[in-house]
């Protein structure tokens, strides 16, 4: 079984400019091209952790608040949270920039699933992660529920077996 | 108040062939590019129920079953299921065929939420939706529990107050 | 020899969102590039006829009568008129739509016409097409003077024996 | 009335490198992507005759004989060959070379037609051709039946207007 | 005269995967491809620097010592060594990694210069650059010799005046 | 040892049109995007030398005198200049063209050095480069210097072995 490793080691920052084709008809990043972008700064994440080859298993709920500009530099920031088995959740968090006009939003931040594979596309095991920081050990816990209510909504799991999730949702 | 709309109305079908520069090096399409397909693919959709310009508020929950292959046609049908004031809900399906070895698979089914709005970008009320078909009624009606599932990971909604998505939970 | 399949089987529908680098300096979908996006379709539509892969033989003469704009929701419906034993021809419409203005143009049709190959790219049978509606039997019966024309005009027919083009021209 | 201008004067010539997403899953460039270079190449030929912005009106029958591989180097030479009050006829001719292996070909020629149009998109009328070779006088004394095929395929004129497409095809 | 700014204010890391369009026949990222990313991550150091649009005004000697293979990720790091009036130098290091085989190299490194420019393009004065470490102090230096390098080659500086270049060159 | 051959055998042209995502937010084609385009046009000027694949080995400092603006025709001509074993320097001179306001202005120019390699990428042997004219034999003498200068800036050679560069850097 591959040695543990830190979860900082697979942090990644990767950084965009939002092009005209990026973008719809109001000028602004299109949602598809963000999730797009994302995709592979979190799967680059991932290869740093596992040094495999990685495929996407999921991405988890992801919203759209705050419209991103043509022109706009988008900076992301992914790390992988914890692994299971064969599989990595890569927490991933999104900036955008209008540099000129000094301003700077964080607009986004989700949780991608990756598998790692080895050349035939077969699942291969992954070192555990180990979280320094609270934010780190925070996500680490939380990866356990999320892993649930990915398995409860693709029905491979009973929500009554869900026992973080229900906890999580039941008191506040 | 706009006019009501039927749900097939809005109803998209979408034709991609998976080329090189949307693999990895598995030769299999990438997860966010078919995140991407699915963006457009859903937007039509929402712009055809509302008529209106649309931008993407959020992706549910998807998972990536089936490795896609370059020289695959990807087809996806998007229909809206329900509305809330100014944003839409959208079903959507993929399947990927590879047609001269005579194979066709279901790889992976999501929602979108998109919100019309003005040349401005401000929201603005769309029509409801009609359902029609059982398949189109149980989406509509559980159209309820995933509105409340992201308003809950979006902390915009006490868990205790989403009473459908509690209910979903506990008994199967 | 391959069993004959009907003219609708190999119905295939294509929807694209016309973006910013499709465009000429006056905002319209370049000419060109609609000609690609049609060439994906009716070669889809050669695939599933056959189940081979597919080449492009040809396109016949096309018309571009309407602006499409940026913006536009631009969908292809192509299927096979008529098979010559390895090659086929297909019917291909476009549409263009400005959704939020709520207008929808016919703006081209056109005829592809594609070889069945095998892996190293040697023509290969493919089965006949069988004609179901009165359109499905004119474009059927009237493949014989296009692909007469399509000789001729590459020099491969001496006119004289092109009947059905002739008597076309002669009457109308 | 503009000046009449030199065929020659249009001359353009385009060179591309075939590159994996032009290609399809024999490694061959796809049809619909040579469509696309060629218009590029014909409109810039065009643009240069008329001083003026133009949009592609027609492309007229192509075949394509020859594969064309990944890394093969295509050029294509486009030149005006009359022209009609405000549309000009222009001839392509395309070549692809494997340097590597010393291979040079002719794969392919078409004729295209543009309109040029003002600011608005309005047709506005082009300089006369003047021809000097006899490849450039045949070429623009043959545009005369070409347009009156182009015409008949449209359904905007009658057979037996078109006096010498007529002629053509009657005798070899 | 706007305030000075620390260099490592305008560190930029960007990160992109090598794709299949990016590559040559022999599955090696392009010279030219590279130089594009370059120019990106330089362009956005330059405008955290001078909170202004950029432009590109030149790029100095780049070598391409080892091939950068498909699938692999591309790490640039780019800051500001130096401004005079409205042009800032930036200096940008480029990294490959094959992360399945662990393996990470140095590949390139190059001096890009772009000028700040206001929304109609008029020059615009950026601030001055404080070096803090030593590297960041001897680029600092060195930025006028190279200066002076690209103004001889420019035509537009006497090499006689070119003191601490000819200085640079009498002894190693 | 390959047979010499002349320097205009090499000569190559290539066109291409600025379309939107190949532009900054000023609507100016980015200084990235055209050394991307030069790479390829004299790749293909090294290639039609050596016949042979070539990986580029550098790029000698580039200026950016003139914007170029969206929807403007870029015309590139590159042509072998000297080779040096298996290296070759290609000189390109790039014009921009805005066809419809009859503007035509020279832009840059650049020399770019490549290396032919066999198929496992080993360096291979190209042919002699023979001048002909006086701008070809100028430019053959002087790639000595800027031969030198490479080496130099590369750390591969002591400024006191670059007899030509330092001859050049002393007296104008």
């Amino acid at each position: 079984m591959p040695q543990p490793k830190l979860a900082r080691e697979s942090m990644t920052v990767m950084t965009e400019m939002v092009l005209p084709n990026d973008t719809n008809t109001l000028n602004n990043l299109m949602g598809g091209r963000l999730l797009h972008f994302m995709d592979i700064a979190a799967a680059i994440a991932a290869q740093k952790h596992s040094n495999r080859i990685v495929v996407t298993a999921s991405v988890d709920n992801v919203s759209f608040a705050e419209p991103i500009r043509l022109g706009n530099i988008v900076t992301m920031k992914a790390q992988v949270t914890r692994a299971f088995s064969s599989s990595m959740e890569v927490f991933i968090e999104v900036w955008a920039e209008d540099i000129p006009a000094g301003i700077r939003v964080s607009t986004n931040s989700a949780f991608y699933t990756f598998v790692a594979v080895d050349q035939s596309g077969r699942p291969i095991e992954v070192p555990a992660v180990v979280p320094e920081t609270d934010e780190e050990k925070e996500r680490y816990a939380s990866a356990l529920r999320r892993r649930q209510l990915r398995l409860v909504l693709a029905g491979r799991m009973n929500p009554i077996d869900a026992v973080e999730l229900r906890e999580y949702l039941k008191v506040e």
